[in-house]
């Protein structure tokens, strides 16, 4: 199979770095075309680019010259990974999905969207089911549009849905957030504010999370044009910034709409779940999507975070909770499996499906 | 009235070193002796320290010299402060008890002792009424022992309070913390553990919080010979360690055993709470117990543990949950209301009283 | 005497908000004036603001009314302290030295500006003989145009300033800065930049450390009309930005020009040093311009920051160097004697010399 | 060639612990036994360590049974990496040597031994010349004992002997540390100490800098049974602790005996350096052991210290010096190229020449 030509709008940004360490050597993937603002395009890409990754830059991506999010500069990309900010990704990527490409969009705008599948790679790839009736709706032969979820909900989801699956639905989530400070990109968070500190407010965020567990934990309608949003299974969510680089914890408490099953049982659903990416084989599939720790002071962001290359999400401390049924605690790469991650992966699974 | 002459236990240790600043200028306590390990006794205080506070060691300290802990040793002491360890302060502070001293402790040791109080100073200083029977018990004239209680639990009952004094018993608490390093003492957490990380697990700090708040906010038995436990608020915790230096920060959702009210009203209990402590005008009592901050991104560590100096709990972002009624974010400074500042305070109390 | 009344430009930045905290209970000046940009002008100081002090904004500040930096608005001020960027600074306070006010600039615009005294306040507060002069150049009555150093210089020529005095001038001076983060104003740097990291470049911080040393440490000519830039002092420097909040610390290596003198006496010559500032019983003048420390890992940023309310230089670990005569390190806060409090005090020292 | 068997002596340490990882997948090495304290004896590695990787413990270490490190127990081993603590380390690395075992050392205790190599691999492998002297000295067959240098030291000395190769004989070198927390193992350096701070102090490490420069820098003398103090080389060192994780920075400043070369050349002289360690095609040689950085804000910690896998150490900002002659900054790794990266290097270079 000839690699798929790619393209990464946002290209310069903190999730633009991470879209370009994960395709520079990809095996099914090849960078193509870089996308940045008018400030950054018609610039060789090592001089646009503040790179603030501890990797170089990659050699075959240095020399290129940016472009602007154009979408007759990307007709000729198989993919376009977006990892643009919410204010400008609404209308470049609705122009790049009229253009017939295939877009992965790491942005808010179309998570909401009825006719857009939201997905975290490892937990709802069946709703790429609702693909053909998108076609349909916007004319498009081989162009879709699919966004991934914020990256403290992708952690979240991921137990969540292993739950789900084992012991039916949930009824209620209340789940606490420490973020690290590279999810508000570069320059983002000032140092003044977080040094020897915590922000306890990051705007949007407690409703991304409440809302969109619905989504993702819900069904395809069976005529496949539509999401069947959960309705049953209420979030409540308290998110806060720390001083940590990369890696978002969470504490949570769940309640199960039926019996609550054994701190055992539930972590042997956990450690068991496996989901359709591994199945499909796709290169950046985590072997497990869920790893367990027994360690009573496990996960940890800066000794987890890069388990199974930042794809998995790590889940210790299961335990009983006196107030709701169980309780955890969980860490995920927010960068990885929370943001570019996520959209190589669905892009993998959209390839061994078919759809690209 | 005559200085109040106090004894400091464990003087060289974190705690220690905060009993020193908060008492070295006191209106009504003159520190008289300073106690720790054998291995600083007989050394000038200056010698025997590790100070690591930003403020210098009081000139009226410096040269005092160190005394083992030995009970005859504080003989003359009108009061006791202990900051040990809780591995040696349970025979220590029990010594000192028996030699007709009034001590305030610290320590965990004592905290579920039947006739023993567990207080918070702007919480229940009603529980001093069970200090007459104490006495007889142990036979004593002015000496008792009192406990202050873990620090993170003083940062959640005082909005507990407020609330249950507002609206009624809560049935329902879940609480997050993220502590703060200075609770550890020193050396305690090792500078690799903490930077750039999260340790999701303090021993035992869990289930302190869990069981001290049923104490705490429980009552007095009608004869004031012992403590009628809360039953019907079930709290659950999680605890965590975060890189901040001072300033312990809790996310909390509580569920109202009665209706529910509505913010403002919650709002307003916990503006509007008072304690007896105010109304005793004891020199470190809090202008108010509890300050509420209606900015989105407020309480934070760094920039509110001084409020009121560290005698007040910081209430912020108070709103609906989703899953229980309220939830909303705390900040209490861990080594002022949350150890040495509690503890010299419910002296303050007991001096108001005529307990001392 | 009446309180001399002060306007402060730049008041919503950091040094601002360090003005405000200095002024706001001052003896002799009382806060009349605010102004800002025209982003801010209008506002109540609190809407205005984002105030990143650990102590609240006083109360009498808080409704203050921000005005735009027009001079005319700021003629009946008897002071203005500017805390203002470099890319406004320069007209502005030009504007306001033309309306006959007394200006006091943190901006380093004036610095090398022949007419222009370029004080710290513990060192050559002589140079304020030029003020005659300068008030005949622009044809003033009462204005006229202070600078004070950028805050790394500020720390090391305090030190120097003793040598000087005390064992005659130094041929060479090697200085690498550990600069704290709140030198870099808000937002200033991005956490992502420094936590767990080190930055080798400020901008044009070297240059000004190398050449400020010269003027300030220089004298003024004797028909006081200009300074003698010392010539045979030689600085280098290599200046860093580390994970530190406030407190700019140093090591230093000097050479004399005469004998090397014994560490005994160089610390005996650093502690005896007094400036003009404590003679004149200036409020903010500190008991002594240099503590000097002997423990063998001091001065520490946290822990020796606010020494004298942050107006002093505290060095340690003066020893013989190998290369060069005599190291050292020390430490300085950086927005107190570092900059507004470095204003304030040649303020007082101004108007202690009856030039205000 | 069949793979050497190389046994860890303090392998549950820090240094020990990047041993293992270095060491589980390495081409000529084996990992054979693991040696700690009798704390740690008869456990598996597993449950022996307190893991502080990133990366997880090899699979085919965990199990293994940790030993005490008695030298009969090693005596089957080819090679002895030791990363002990100075206060055991002088006995046990002396009796693996009497057992004719090869010893390679990261311990202070016989750097200054008159037959043992102090050995930075990039730097001075012809050191090895002297092994055939110390076999006859402690008439042995096969082992030998080698050390490498302190972590700091190690960072200076490989642009340093690049100058030296390339403009002849330094006369004065001024360098400033500031060095990260791995450097002082685990638990090492409390949080309490360096959050928000700097400590300018490292016990004993500004004399090991000061003289292991000379020895390094020598020659080995012309009967190859002794080494040629650099004596015409004088260094001044000042040490500080920083709040970085891995990486210690360094800045320098350096004077010529002879003339002083351009910024240009000396830029040249530091990226055209090679050593034999390349040429002798050892695993794990960097491919430079100099990297020159030209950005005004690099080397960073956090971006550059995995700059060719932690072995290679990077240059940047060299300029003039206004004092010396030139100055710069550097950055090298402390636990790789500082630590067990120079000792597997060493013993790579011991196996290309044949000495194991």
């Amino acid at each position: 199979m000839a690699a798929k030509k790619v393209g990464i709008l946002g290209a310069t940004g903190t999730v633009g770095q991470r879209f370009i360490l994960l395709l520079s050597e990809h095996p099914i993937f090849t960078i193509h075309a870089l996308g940045a603002s008018s400030r950054s395009a018609g610039k060789e890409y090592k001089d646009a680019v503040r790179w603030k990754q501890s990797k170089p830059i990659p050699d075959n991506v240095k020399n290129m010259i940016v472009k602007p999010c154009e979408a007759e500069l990307f007709a000729d990309c198989d993919v376009v990974f977006s990892g643009l900010d919410a204010d400008v990704a609404g209308d470049i990527e609705m122009a790049m999905l009229k253009k017939d490409i295939a877009v992965f969009s790491n942005a808010k705008n179309y998570r909401r969207d009825p006719i857009v599948p939201l997905i975290v790679p490892t937990v709802n790839s069946d709703h790429f089911d609702l693909i053909p009736h998108q076609r349909s709706v916007h004319n498009l032969k081989k162009g879709f549009l699919i966004t991934n979820a914020n990256c403290s909900t992708t952690g979240l989801v991921v137990p969540l849905k292993a739950l789900q699956d084992a012991f039916g639905p949930l009824s209620h989530v209340i789940v606490n957030t420490q973020q690290a400070i590279s999810g508000a990109g570069y320059p983002g968070v000032p140092s003044l504010d977080i040094l020897d500190n915590i922000v306890p407010h990051i705007g949007g965020e407690e409703e991304k999370m409440e809302w969109e567990v619905g989504k993702i934990l819900g069904g395809v309608s069976e005529n496949k044009n539509g999401f069947n949003l959960l309705e049953n299974t209420i979030v409540s969510a308290t998110c806060t910034r720390v001083p940590v680089l990369d890696g978002h914890f969470e504490t949570v408490s769940v309640k199960f709409a039926n019996d609550c099953p054994s701190v055992e049982d539930v972590c042997k659903a956990l450690e068991n779940y496996s989901s359709e990416a591994e199945k499909l084989q796709c290169h950046s599939a985590p072997a497990q999507p869920i790893v367990v720790t027994y360690d009573a002071d496990r996960p940890q962001p800066r000794l987890d975070r890069e388990n199974l290359k930042g794809q998995t999400v790590t889940v210790g401390r299961v335990r009983k909770c006196p107030v709701l049924d169980i309780k955890f605690v969980l860490l995920v790469h927010n960068t990885l499996l929370g943001a570019a991650g996520s959209s190589v992966l669905n892009a993998e699974i959209a390839v061994a499906k078919g759809l690209i």
